[in-house]
């Protein structure tokens, strides 16, 4: 969860205020510490509101003001150190479900990479948003790392690429891999993986078909059962109407 | 679904084309008829493509090409006719949650409404993608129409506020109310307006607490949930991974 962490680093002599104090505020607005008075709390909390919105990792020295008794106001000097995950989702295919998927991604704090094999549909006028485009002719990642924090999501244009694709996919660290396709298609591509010497244990992690079970068959509509598929899996959800999971008896 | 129409108007006396033919492409890309030449299915098929991205409804004439067996090229004049959904999504309350919600909402085609009292909250500046924004005090509607097209999500900043959205909600013909809040919150809201004489069925349809199980916290992780449970609802989904729904076995 993305969280800021407040440390007074300057005071002004103001009684009760101690150089060190900190405040962490968590992105669903707990808190924990104080920078020793309430309306600093209260400026920091409104910054922080903003900035995990934002979403921008870093960190800088900032002005906060705080009233003694009389009413003076004080500048006081905090320290503001962004903490942001560093969750990724990688894009094989760059066709009409990666552009809504790279979009809401990017809404939910991911960054972003798109590859492809085609320049006219793997290119920053197509996707304005996305924080890496790789073009190239084996949809190999040309560096671009893939960690524990990583998701893979495979939706090129044909089988014989998703399957290029899912080959490279079992053997990284990632924590999601999903590929698109119908059950016969996906049923035929773990065949040839497993062919080919990739094991079950491997394919079993794989989300094919893709996402979660919204109904839906447009483009977006399924960008988001991809990125709902994603959360859900990172926090342990059931997918179920909250309603049905924490029931409300009408008497 | 989206889908646009193409009817030859005008043709240039090409053997086999007739005046009238209608070719319907759907945004899952199937087809129904056709405009009477494959040259001229697949130049709609490429419009049409890029037009359902884009979800502006529409009509006009385009002119395609038609070549005959010497290569000779024809221009042939054919109504092109975009037809897109009328929903909406009317959010009551402005604060952290309503910005992604609105944000993914836009991609996913809504048009979509905010509600606030609060006009530093409820302003183009923190929505530039809003297609509306009413601002008062009581968070009426102003003369906005609900149908059976509207979803409704209730996330005000407080019980107070939530439980008047909900009460004129339930009245409507929304095909959607969602309202935000823990299990004892929404019981606490349903006790009060059944005491008000709304009835347990008026009550029952509320997806309350709101969205499906993702487990996420965050304010864009919050308004994924949201989205998913509308877009399943609308479309009789599970909300299970598809790779459970549509279990490849592997032997």
């Amino acid at each position: 969860m993305p969280a800021i962490m407040y440390t007074l680093v300057n005071q002004p002599g103001l009684t009760g205020l101690k150089e060190g104090s900190r405040l962490l505020i968590l992105a669903d607005g707990s808190t924990l510490g104080t920078l020793g008075l309430p309306q600093l709390d209260k400026q920091a909390a409104d910054r922080a509101g903003e900035l995990i919105l934002k979403g921008r990792p870093g960190t800088k020295i900032i002005p906060l003001q705080a009233a003694n008794h009389n009413r003076t106001a004080y500048a006081v000097s905090v320290l503001e150190d962004c903490y942001f995950s560093n969750k990724k989702l990688v894009v094989f295919g760059a066709g009409h479900v990666a552009l809504p998927l790279v979009e809401m991604a990017a809404i939910l704090g991911f960054k972003t990479v798109v590859v492809d094999d085609r320049s006219e549909f793997c290119n920053s006028e197509r996707f304005p948003g996305a924080d890496a485009l790789i073009c190239n002719r084996d949809y190999s990642l040309s560096g671009e790392e893939i960690d524990r924090n990583t998701s893979i999501v495979i939706i090129t244009r044909g089988h014989k690429h998703d399957q290029a694709c899912l080959k490279e996919a079992i053997k990284s660290a990632a924590s999601y891999i999903g590929m698109i396709g119908s059950s016969s298609k996906v049923r035929q591509t773990f065949k040839e993986l497993l062919h080919q010497g990739a094991s079950k244990q491997q394919l079993e992690k794989v989300a094919a078909p893709i996402g979660l079970d919204l109904g839906g068959q447009q483009p977006a509509e399924i960008a988001l059962s991809i990125l709902a598929e994603i959360v859900s899996m990172d926090n342990n959800g059931s997918g179920k109407p909250l309603k049905t999971v924490k029931t409300v008896v009408l008497e």
